[in-house]
């Protein structure tokens, strides 16, 4: 058994931030605030290694964004004394869908289904990135992420958007450590206890949409940790073996080992040489 | 002394991309084409691996692109039989630039210095990476990228934007060693001797913009692939010692060590567990 060592885990985060922005001559960072708790934890983890003033915090809505997170995103920012700022992203997402709709002649921007909305939730989830990173620019700052590592491994986020950063303290914490991290951290509990959600329409939230809850979810993915990864059909077998629900472990198998290509660089192939 | 083997490192390229789609279980790919001979040589590939009718191909211009380039966009797809798709990226463009100049009241829009405008063109290089992956949900293909060695390894480009794909077929190959792959596949010879540019404001170049020529840069940089990296001031000396330039060295060892970090996913730091 393994048991989670919360103080010391938060003290090695904070000297990562610290080393990461020294390391690179920024001033600060810059981080999207969701109103969700990685985005909390990843920004109050910053103001404590960094000083509330060296971290800028931008809470980025579209259109059908819940009003519900802004409220949970500005509590998080004055609980670490931080000024919120927002950048609306809802010019920027319709002017992508409608170039995509003029150019090629679909109804992206009224997403009536289910690819559609895919569709737009990686749009959205871009802009951010492109927002961000300009910002980051601006105030000579890295990027600081916020996907946790239950996410990264199931593939549950934007190639390229959301899990795109300079540098990101919580890849490697399970989203359920997340969790007893804010509470170390004193994350307002109204952020802690509200269902996970990528708020990309209404009544989402990421447990319904995958299907599993985070507790059954991570400890699969831990479990499989330790087991060979090459073939999946012996995989979901060994997992099952110890007592996880079947259509669950197939789920989260079929996603790891499907989106694994989301946890790498594009790849490139050698060029043959003669060798004189 | 090495030699480059162009009929067997073609043959094995277009053995890597049908090997990329198909074990995607994607239907072909999408690419963007700017007119220059990195996108020509990747587009002219993807058709000899694929097929023209499995190649999707997008001429990307923002209002102050050159007319030039679509000219030669065009002449490449023509002479692959791809058709060519434009997707205007103005409007996207400029709704980012408006949403960032109304929130914080600065005037990227009008991008009247350097700083502006190398952010204007890491936000044209993101949108265009945007409508890439948009397309290939639609399209249900890869988006086959179009980044030579030299710009990785000097962090020439956009990272998240130009430098983000699928895959990519030419990340192994230097800039002179695709001009050579240009002449053997037949790319048609306006785009094989048009000088590098990434078409960002009229007149620019990349040579011009690097501060040097790319037959130099390669030349050092393949001499880098022998030396080793940990202590620049050191490779810097060793190079001139070889007798490169020394200005040309530090300019080429300056960008490979200061964009290392483009080459890299963000990083993250591992909690600490008590194992009881």
């Amino acid at each position: 058994m393994r048991e989670f060592n919360y103080p010391k885990t938060v003290e090695i985060m904070l000297q990562f931030i610290r080393h990461k922005v020294d390391a690179s001559g920024a001033d600060g960072v810059v981080i999207g605030l969701s109103g969700g708790v990685d985005s909390a934890v990843s920004t109050s983890l910053a103001a404590k290694a960094l000083g509330a003033d060296r971290v800028h915090a931008y809470y980025m809505p579209y259109k059908t964004s819940s009003e519900l997170s802004l409220i949970h995103a500005q509590e998080l920012a004055d609980s670490c004394n931080i000024k919120l700022e927002i950048i609306n992203i809802t010019n920027i997402v319709d002017a992508i869908a409608n170039t995509m709709d003029e150019t090629f002649g679909s109804t992206l921007s009224t997403a009536d289904n289910a690819s559609k909305k895919l569709r737009m939730g990686n749009i959205a989830a871009r802009s951010r990135m492109i927002s961000l990173f300009d910002r980051s620019k601006v105030m000579n700052a890295l990027v600081q992420g916020t996907s946790n590592k239950t996410e990264i491994l199931l593939g549950y986020g934007t190639w390229y958007g959301d899990s795109a950063s300079s540098f990101n303290p919580l890849g490697e914490l399970y989203k359920t450590e997340v969790w007893g991290v804010a509470k170390v951290l004193d994350v307002p509990k109204s952020i802690i206890n509200k269902p996970p959600t990528a708020d990309l329409w209404e009544g989402q939230t990421d447990e319904g949409e995958l299907g599993m809850g985070y507790l059954e979810c991570d400890k699969i993915l831990h479990a499989m940790e330790e087991l060979p990864q090459n073939d999946s059909a012996r995989l979901v077998q060994r997992l099952v073996g110890q007592g996880f629900n079947q259509g669950v472990v197939e789920t989260v198998v079929s996603r790891v080992v499907g989106n694994a290509f989301k946890r790498n660089l594009p790849q490139s192939i050698r060029p043959i040489y003669r060798h004189t």
